[in-house]
């Protein structure tokens, strides 16, 4: 047995079932050994990006890790962004990542570099070059156990390629995991303390915290002791939609944010991390917790979030309190000339149950969590680290792990094209994925940062580096160009009539929908002004602008 | 004067006129100053492993560095393997990555990753972050420098958004480079004796020698004293043609570049790295040079390779020997269904004057070097790093380079597929390059590399990796989706028709070429076998084998 084909049977015995790859010739006894194990599903994508972004949202809905397959260091930077999403979002992953035979590597050979220095930015809790065919496999169940640890990594194994031929590969079972950490009683009854003394407290939820039954129990709590709940910006997974609570999302835009958290006294952090601003800008501050705010820790990432809110819930009495959920409701869906807010509208009053919504859709997806918050219950994965691009090939891996639900994902024209490639592998696997495309020719968000950061007028020049016309996207060309079927539409019954077919016919589809920028004109001239204002409003005005805004 | 600024007139100064970018926030100070330097053209690219190979494409044609304007760690991984064939290539480029202002680093904000540790990968000699307004102009200035010296290189300059916006910005000229060593007296002295042994001595020229007057010099002493030419396999920029010395390229497969070099003894690198094999295969030697054979060095990567060919011809009394130069000679426009190498005949019957070629086509392209041989005089841009993906960008840096220059760019299929998004720019900036895919629905020399690594019989999974079908790729509906004429064509007659048309009609042309694996079926079942025989051969019978194989 090869090193290659030990360690198939080792990633299949720890549960690793998927690889989505990209390979290139040091990787072909990996490939080869791919035939050797009938529980491993290769997943071909034509860019490294795919694979990786694939991988991610593979594992937020599977629970557990794919292995990704990428080809040396060039591979490795290819797949670099989504990994950096997935290590934002705490998800698991195993990179496998090719390399020269070792003794080739002193050589300089054309395709030579340095991997580990490039691991190291997405996995700094595990970048290993496995030395010896004898050793392999137990290299890679130290990185499967790193993976799946609390909290989740991207953990990466680089694979020289004699490593892989070399014969003496010996298989290893997967080691158990610890049990993670329970808060202890003194940071409950902190806690407990902060709750009780009348003052406004605050959840901040965020990775395991957010799902089930974690977040029926942070819910529960929030109803007994009238703490709010809010979720992290740009939570990895959450379940939502009727018969779920609904929780509130910190905005993207810090003056929303401090809005939100303008009166609270108590932050409790779950699984989260204390809020900060996504960029900084000029005279703001960035972070958000308001002074003379508390911040207290019920669970790191690498505690055990729901047996923490366990224990807070019996702590304070709240185990008989239910948690308050979601009444069904529903937009009807829209008509006349399409825009962003109809296409949201639209997938809101058309929401098949259980399905997976894949939201990178930046400005395009102002109004989708109001459209949608009533919708069948559907979770709602999103952008964790920042890094565009993650949309579609998110999708790819969300309907290779629950291939019996539907996957909509709403993308922004920009961000399609970063990893346009996805579409292929949707095709080649025929996966029940809707895409839906935002054209409004524009990086839309860029517009309204220029205005945020205080730039000051823009020129032509700079106007045209976030302009997307001349030539236009055409994403139904793209779409059919690697076999998917696309329409592209500018009305509101086109959109709802195409969004209804896509949903009834298997296999993917990509729905172009030609809309204005959400942010434009008066409205995002306005913008940076009524974000200004903000500090100086009334509490309860301040909050009513700041719904208005990003509801 | 903002930092920005401040920087755009500084890169200026230097002769940096051309920014290659994919912006964000982070960046909105940068993109604002483009309207304050009328020098500076920006181009938008929609995936950033465009910027960086298009700055690659630019300076390798212009002989001076492009900038390209990134976002943090993410933009850069995007942008890694494009940078990595520039780094392998001694291309000059300066990076400019934009960071978070440096007191939004220590928040982890979401886009927050170790940008130092990416860059470090691409480039060894310069990566810093700026610290201040103040010395910003100056770490510029030094990062020019680096890029610009001998051997050219990937410098990278991080920008954090408080650098970039803070007033105070002061702009510092270009310095002067120093000019580098030439080959000492000694190094002259035992070439000169190599030369003279009457051993068989061969060059290998990599680099600036392959550029004129270099390579004329080179030439003159090889006729003059009986010295084979050879040229490294992926030429970073190679001037070929009639009416210039013709150069044997050291073939790709190790086992053919070992026939090539078998009878030399002396073997003189200008330029130039020692010979080694692109990967290793088990069993065989990754180190090309023939046992017994010694290895001069005339210039390093870091020396004058020109004024040392120079020195060495006055040494041997060679100045007065003509080099001889390929005579003009074309094939005919090729006839009947279109193949791989009906593809090569058509361009080396149809090319244009004072071209510029880029070759990513892989095994479509074995025979691109024989067709074009004695076409009219050009440059041929190559793989240097073997990171796939770069020969889009490549043509976009190239045509922005040189606008009164066709540029024709020869891609794989699966090549083509990783920056895809080039033909966006190529449009946009309606830059007169014809791209001509392979369409062969397979990474074909991946089948070919599944074979010579001894991967055993490949099954129907390990096969699927290698495949494209399922859907094929429609390229000629990917070039419209992203505003691009585009013909598809499976005759010879129609290509010759539309590579005519797309050379007499200004702006960017893709033409999809419908065609079988060069290498498939019998041919490449009996290529494994070839080259191990290659060894036990007569010389004069492996020479034939070879050319035959890769001429």
């Amino acid at each position: 047995m090869n090193g290659a084909q030990a360690l198939m049977k080792t990633l299949a015995d720890a549960g690793i079932n998927v690889c989505f790859s990209n390979p290139g010739t040091s990787e072909m006894h990996f490939v080869a050994a791919l035939d050797s194990e009938p529980r491993m599903r290769a997943v071909l994508t034509l860019f490294e990006g795919v694979a990786t972004g694939a991988a991610d949202g593979y594992a937020r809905m599977a629970g557990t890790p794919a292995a990704t397959l990428l080809h040396l260091g060039c591979g490795l930077g290819n797949g670099l962004a989504n990994l950096h999403n997935a290590r934002k979002g705490k998800v698991p992953v195993l990179n496998i990542i090719g390399d020269h035979a070792t003794y080739h590597v002193p050589l300089d050979a054309q395709l030579q570099s340095d991997i580990e220095t490039v691991a190291r930015n997405v996995s700094p809790g595990f970048v290993r070059t496995a030395r010896s065919t004898a050793s392999l496999c137990s290299d890679a169940v130290d990185a499967i156990t790193c993976a799946r640890g609390l909290p989740g990594q991207v953990a990466t194994l680089i694979l020289p390629a004699d490593v892989s031929w070399g014969e003496g590969g010996t298989p290893c079972p997967p080691l158990a995991a610890p049990a993670p950490p329970v808060a202890d009683d003194a940071c409950i009854a902190a806690i407990v303390d902060a709750i009780r003394s009348g003052e406004p407290c605050a959840f901040l939820l965020g990775g395991q915290a957010l799902l089930e039954p974690a977040l029926l129990d942070a819910a529960r709590i929030a109803a007994h002791s009238a703490v709010k709940l809010f979720c992290e910006v740009f939570p990895t997974r959450l379940p939502r939609g009727a018969g779920l609570p609904a929780i509130e999302r910190i905005a993207y835009l810090a003056e929303l944010a401090s809005v939100q958290l303008r009166d609270t006294r108590h932050l409790i952090l779950v699984d989260a991390k204390s809020p900060v601003s996504f960029f900084a800008y000029p005279g703001k501050k960035s972070e958000l917790v308001p002074e003379g705010c508390h911040v207290h820790t019920l669970a790191t990432p690498a505690q055990d979030a729901a047996a923490s809110l366990v224990k807070l819930v019996a702590a304070l009495g709240a185990g008989n309190t239910p948690a308050p959920l979601q009444a069904p409701q529903r937009p009807t869906t829209p008509r006349g000339k399409l825009t962003a807010a109809k296409v949201c509208k639209a997938v809101g009053a058309l929401l098949p149950d259980n399905a997976i919504i894949i939201d990178e859709a930046i400005t395009s997806g102002l109004l989708l969590g109001v459209m949608t918050q009533g919708a069948p219950r559907h979770d709602l994965i999103t952008l964790t680290g920042g890094a565009i691009g993650q949309g579609l090939p998110n999708a790819v891996g969300a309907a290779i792990a629950c291939p019996d639900r539907p996957v909509i994902a709403l993308i922004g024209d920009g961000s399609a094209m970063y990893t346009i490639q996805a579409l292929w592998t949707l095709a080649r696997e025929q996966l029940n994925v809707t895409a839906i495309i935002f054209n409004n020719a524009s990086y839309s968000v860029l517009n309204v940062e220029l205005d945020r950061v205080g730039a000051g007028q823009a020129g032509t020049k700079a106007r045209a580096q976030l302009d997307l016309h001349g030539p236009v996207l055409d994403f139904q060309q793209l779409a059919q160009g690697m076999g998917v079927l696309a329409v592209r539409t500018d009305t509101a019954a086109g959109f709802n009539k195409a969004m209804s077919n896509a949903l009834h016919t298997p296999g993917p589809h990509l729905i172009e929908a030609m809309v204005p920028e959400s942010l434009s004109g008066a409205k995002r001239r306005l913008l940076p002004w009524m974000l200004r204002a903000m500090p100086r409003l009334p509490p309860a005005v301040a909050l009513a602008l700041k719904r208005k805004i990003a509801p």
